[in-house]
């Protein structure tokens, strides 16, 4: 049924919902999108997906999280259903493909079931996540997180988007506008549990294209852990203070940060350490700082380096500055998921069937699949981004790439489906 | 005539003119000035002055920069004066010292002679400039560029202050208030040209107090090279981008400041390199940055080793970067001037004779003094800062240091006036 796939309705597709809140980037070339979750734009591109879908006869349904459903039924409707889908909202600037490509592709991939005449055990359903990029409603993931049990639906009610607009109201408008849509349960203990749970999308890095590969085989998703360092000194006059006697801040964090790529350094370019956010006090060019704050990103997808190397950024700093105070705070704390070698082991062998280039990476992004790995054997497929490029208008992949991508999904959820 | 000068004196001076534009800093016992040039207080400041100088028979004249003369005649008044003086405008945050304590050290010294009875040959001249602070209107030390011929006073009436007055009008309103005082010309070529100058000011330098000392025959005004970097790499995730592909402007500034640590390393402790403004680019944690733009404060007394210095620094940047785009702008270039050994040998021969501890330094900071080095010979006191603290509410000097300074200053200029 792969051969059903058809490159030209999935590109006319994506390219028809990326109109929905169309951006142009910093080139002309670089057409993006800014589609908020739980905005008039997001209802209107669900809508699109709610006709294409009823176009094949699939059932749609929406959750308390507005997560939206469509279901192509197995021939055992008794069965646990096989999981597909992704996101549809976008970042402020944000590209064409990240997240909404998931889901244009588990369409897809039901179409080439339905256009084969594939009848498969199991159902098979798709799912659009409500905001999982986090641009409009901090944190993302709700949908996904409110879906699985990690987190009460009603725990999110209280976020205020940049307008002041609370993420309940919102979710409550989402659903009245689509009271006519069949409301169906969330998730997790209690509730609906997959046979298994794939999920499509771009890399958003630069492994596969800088490999000549077509198709990602995602191991799972590397942990994270975020610090903020903040160095105290004193100020002092640029002209009059002698170096010797200066607690400057700014030198302070050159040291700290030349010993942390030491700690970090790691010669198979596993580990991403990353700072990025820098501020300075008072910040101005004749008055040595007194106070400097950045950020710490590190990312591993084994959890005892995670914790290894993060435990130890703390003495790293202590140890390598030479006047400043030292506080080190941690943020944020995401442990390494590992996917399930039920779906890693279907999408690898859809990949070699479709005589696709491939190789087992892990993800560096966070995606909703991480909230669905507690409750059932879940696994992810990439296809290539150009240069590496995501959350931004240049963000690009390829038809020809896209369509492998749902090749490979259509091959993988008809094997879990049986 | 140094014994007539009056710790009390001076010190209930000083107090009394820092209640006018008083604040108060981090510490309660923290207390300092907010007194802008061309205020409201500048001019009630002035007033006090005003008073005081005329209560010992000097005359009081203002010049087209508002700068505010008072003379005490000499035996012989077809001789050049030797002028003393400093500025009585303060920083927004500033002390209740800089600047402020040369003008009543130049009045104690004429209150010593009077009450002394000495008469000298040459007149003594004490000058309040204007506007040395640039606190308010940038530049500073526009009245005495105006005074020395650097700079035509036309050029400063655009200047427009925070509250978008024009430099212009606030010193017609100075001039009209002071309508009632003599107009004289301004100084430098075609003008008034005095025998010598010596200013009196804090160090705002820790030297003095880290030695044990309590003069500084200053030797000069440093010179100074400021420069703004501008490193441009590329944006990635900060989970997705292997570390090996970034272009990561934080990394490549690392790199940037440790070269030009190493360039400017000086054992001597006399080069001063500051790197205390620093801008990132997009500045998110989790987004390697692709632009950082920072500032470079770099002085010294030497002006062959600020030349060599400051030219290598472009090239020591783009040797070190590892993947940013390099601009290097350079924005202000002061050469360092020598003050003049009429001058430093007067001070140090005072301060000898006072039998203080003294020593030889170069100003780190910009003063007044370095505008009338070419009009006449010129020179400095300095007396010590605790600390080191300037342009802050915790800048100290004790009543004792600064009457020592007075007793320098009157004998220095004693001497020099014959």
């Amino acid at each position: 049924m792969s051969g059903s796939v058809s490159e030209a309705r999935q590109w006319g597709r994506l390219m028809e919902l990326a109109e929905i809140g169309a951006i142009v980037g910093d080139r002309p070339e670089d057409r993006g999108v800014n589609r908020p979750c739980l905005s008039a734009g997001d209802r209107q591109a669900r809508r699109l997906m709610i006709g294409w879908a009823r176009a094949i006869g699939c059932a749609v349904s929406v959750d308390a999280a507005a997560n939206l459903f469509f279901r192509r039924e197995g021939s055992d409707p008794s069965l646990a259903p096989v999981l597909t889908g992704s996101h549809m909202d976008s970042q402020p600037q944000g590209g064409r493909f990240d997240g909404i490509w998931g889901v244009v592709a588990g369409l897809e991939a039901l179409c080439a079931l339905h256009d084969a005449g594939v009848a498969t055990r199991r159902a098979i359903e798709l799912v659009a996540w409500t905001n999982e990029e986090g641009g409009r409603f901090r944190p993302g993931c709700t949908g996904s997180m409110s879906w699985s049990g990690h987190t009460k639906p009603a725990a999110f009610d209280g976020i205020l988007d940049p307008d002041g607009v609370r993420y309940g109201d919102a979710l409550a408008e989402q659903l009245a506008a689509e009271a006519d849509i069949p409301r169906r349960a969330l998730g997790g203990p209690g509730g609906v549990v997959p046979h298994a749970y794939v999920e499509a999308h771009i890399e958003q890095g630069p492994i596969l294209e800088a490999e000549g590969l077509d198709i990602g085989v995602v191991s799972g998703i590397q942990g994270s852990r975020w610090f903020t360092v903040t160095l105290t000194g004193a100020t002092a006059h640029a002209g009059t203070a002698p170096l010797r006697g200066r607690r400057d801040a700014v030198q302070d964090m050159v040291r700290a940060i030349t010993a942390l790529n030491a700690l970090t350094a790691d010669a198979s370019d596993t580990l991403r350490f990353t700072v990025a956010r820098i501020e300075v006090a008072p910040n101005t060019s004749n008055s040595v700082a007194n106070r400097v704050r950045f950020t710490i990103d590190l990312r591993h997808p084994d959890a005892a380096v995670l914790r290894e190397k993060g435990d130890a950024i703390e003495a790293t700093i202590r140890d390598a500055v030479a006047h400043c105070g030292v506080a080190v705070e941690e943020n944020f704390h995401a442990m390494p998921v590992v996917f399930d070698p039920l779906v890693t082991g279907a999408v690898a062998a859809a990949a070699a069937a479709e005589g696709l280039r491939h190789r087992a990476l892990p993800s560096g992004a966070f995606h909703d699949a991480q909230f669905v790995v507690p409750i059932c054997p879940t696994g992810m497929i990439f296809v290539p981004s150009r240069g590496g490029i995501s959350h931004n208008p240049a963000e690009y992949s390829t038809p020809g790439q896209l369509a492998a991508g749902a090749r490979v999904l259509v091959r993988s959820l008809a094997s879990l489906a049986g």
